[in-house]
């Protein structure tokens, strides 16, 4: 079978990425929801304001009572009464009359503006002298100029920001329904690997990807679970896929930077049931061996032995996937964002491939420099010592020193 | 004490800001310590990787016993053996022999480089043919090649990702010294302020504040404590913000849009033990009334009471603030990042201080637009609608349209 797989495009396989759907959805208490994606729109059951309110400490009067004040003419009013924070004003606001408001107070009926305090001026107790006109509804804001009674104020897909768990509670909602976060079985195999309390023996190796990717799972918003270290045989890997296809909504298998291991993989997956290879290579550097297939509407993905091209795969193909299982549409399917910077120095690149280079970021003279960081791709210290990646495209040769790049941050 | 102080640019707040240190430091396992920030340097306790190691299927063999091979002249060796995955090779390499060594395999003693299986034919059993010469460690990845012994791999202060993880790992770091989150105790205040389960009668309004502030302290790094809503009166405002001051490492007070509001909390701020009001007044748009002091060691920032403003002046000051608390040095300030757009309409801006736009982005033609929102500054819906917030700086009359503008993302 395999060689008859083309290697697929990175569009493709976005395009290939993009049929999977949200994993399904709960109720949670708004306070627990920051971060989280809303699975149903949000439509508002009341105004907000629910009432007639000032935006100024002053005086609550009859707009047309203040025509043609200035500060050699003033208008002249009667103090009837003062508004309190929180009340509802049991006075009416007639003809001639002012009643003292605080900035949020509620408008007393008659009233349809108001003074603000520093254009009024006090004679005595009772006697208000207002010294600039002001035009109906001025310093008001009215019930549902915030939000109006059942306006879609969020809309399904998005990822709750503060600025939204604000407004939902200012509408009352304690309960929001959200998508599921996506449940991702981590698989780290390799007969070399051992557990990281473990010292290793020489060849062997502690288990580095089950914590990247699992860090990384978490940050992309979806809730990881290290099933732990799989040796390189059949039957233990098939059983442990298994298990991690039952226990979670998508299994992540790292390690098998051989030819034998990847190998292995790709039959174990091969007798899943309900089974589709998907995709079974990358043009992209690093990441190129990357299997991406699915059993039942799950998700099953062999990701790169080296942990440096497991996770430029995880950054470019993984965020996007996870934000889809997670129902986020306005998702750009990058974690992390991006800056913009010129690039530190030439750089060469093989044509009919997407190269993915490690830069860091260095200010000099105010301009942000992308300097590439270099190393054998297998080493991790290339990726801590990096800030993001820069994109070298498909057709491109190469970029030059100066040039502007877009840096997606790691 | 109120007409004595004068209003501190932003820049002369980040200066007061910045006198602010870590609160503390814990040890917490490695799998909790996502986006966690280091209190020490870690220093490597040895070697990655600790042997010499393949970074290719093939042969390992004497560099030597390659020279000179070619297609038509092949050098002929005699397979000897095979490593597997995670073995200590208890064979030699002698001249003329070749081992085989799986990706990430341990170099046996005697050989010095690995042929890639590519370039191998194996004639019989025993028989390997090579037609292509390598030179000495090629395919080799030496002992600290990745990380040395005794280098300094991550710097205190580092906000760890998922790489910082997978080589904290690779290290066996099972156990990794943080700096404490710094604890936040939010109080929202004001008598017209009700709990959101309860429906508000006119004149009262939800607590928007304490939700959307805990969202922002939570994702900017910080561990918030609602602690409820607050009267307007002296005596419940004083015992709330001191057992606020008792149970965390920083006090945010928000609401109060009214001057009286305002001057209840400066004035409880006051007669804490050992007070120091630091900022009375930023020259900021929206902010301006934002009061930062501190008791003790511990910061208490009183919030403008329209949740738009307080957000801003979170955004912009508070993001910063945990930074600091949290030990972070290599933060920007900004808890969300930036882009860059194009302004898609004029802005016009009082001089004297900095205004910050809320923006939607939108995508014209693959150019992104900042599009200013309007709307008056109590209502929460202007931030749900915006993207980010752009910022024009004191000495600036305005920004044009099609100016290319930096966007801090909400």
């Amino acid at each position: 079978m395999e060689s008859f797989f083309k290697v697929k495009t990175p569009d493709e396989v976005f395009n290939i990425l993009d049929q999977f759907g949200p994993v399904g959805e709960e109720k949670i208490p708004l306070e627990e929801s920051s971060g989280r994606v809303l699975s149903r729109d949000v439509i508002s059951p009341e105004n907000l304001p629910g009432f007639y309110r000032s935006t100024m400490d002053g005086y609550a009067v009859k707009a047309k009572d203040t025509f043609g004040a200035t500060e050699s003419l003033p208008a002249l009013l009667e103090v009837s009464g003062e508004i309190m924070m929180g009340e509802t004003p049991q006075m009416k606001v007639l003809e001639g009359k002012a009643v003292k408001i605080p900035t949020g107070g509620m408008l007393p009926e008659g009233s349809d503006g108001v003074v603000m305090i520093e254009y009024c001026h006090l004679l005595d107790k009772q006697t208000l002298e207002i010294n600039r006109a002001i035009s109906p509804l001025e310093h008001v804001i009215l019930p549902g100029d915030d939000i109006e009674k059942g306006a879609r104020v969020i809309k399904k897909g998005c990822r709750l920001r503060p600025q939204d768990m604000g407004l939902l509670a200012g509408l009352g909602q304690s309960e929001i329904s959200v998508y599921l976060k996506p449940r991702v079985s981590i698989i780290s195999t390799g007969d070399e690997v051992v557990p990281i309390d473990k010292s290793p023996r020489p060849g062997q190796v502690r288990d580095i990807n089950s914590y990247t990717l699992s860090a990384f799972c978490h940050r992309a918003g979806g809730k990881p679970k290290c099933m732990g270290l799989c040796p390189d045989d059949f039957v233990s890997l098939k059983g442990m896929i298994e298990k991690g296809l039952a226990q979670a909504d998508m299994v992540w298998i790292s390690g098998g930077s051989s030819v034998g291991t990847r190998d292995l993989t790709l039959k174990v997956i091969e007798v899943l049931p309900d089974f589709e290879l998907l995709v079974h290579g990358i043009s992209i550097s690093p990441g190129k061996p990357t299997i991406i297939a699915k059993s039942g509407p799950k998700p099953i993905i062999g990701l790169p032995g080296h942990v440096a091209s497991a996770l430029v795969v995880a950054e470019v193909f993984l965020s996007r996937l996870i934000s889809r299982l997670s129902g986020h549409t306005r998702s750009s399917g990058q974690s992390q964002g991006h800056v913009e910077a010129e690039l530190g120095r030439n750089i060469e690149s093989a044509g009919g491939r997407e190269d993915y280079i490690r830069v860091r970021l260095v200010e000099k003279d105010k301009t942000l420099i992308a300097e590439p960081v270099f190393g054998k791709s297998g080493l991790i210290s290339t990726l801590v010592e990096a800030d993001g990646l820069i994109k070298i495209d498909m057709n491109t040769e190469g970029l030059y020193q100066g040039q502007g790049v877009r840096v997606f941050l790691l």
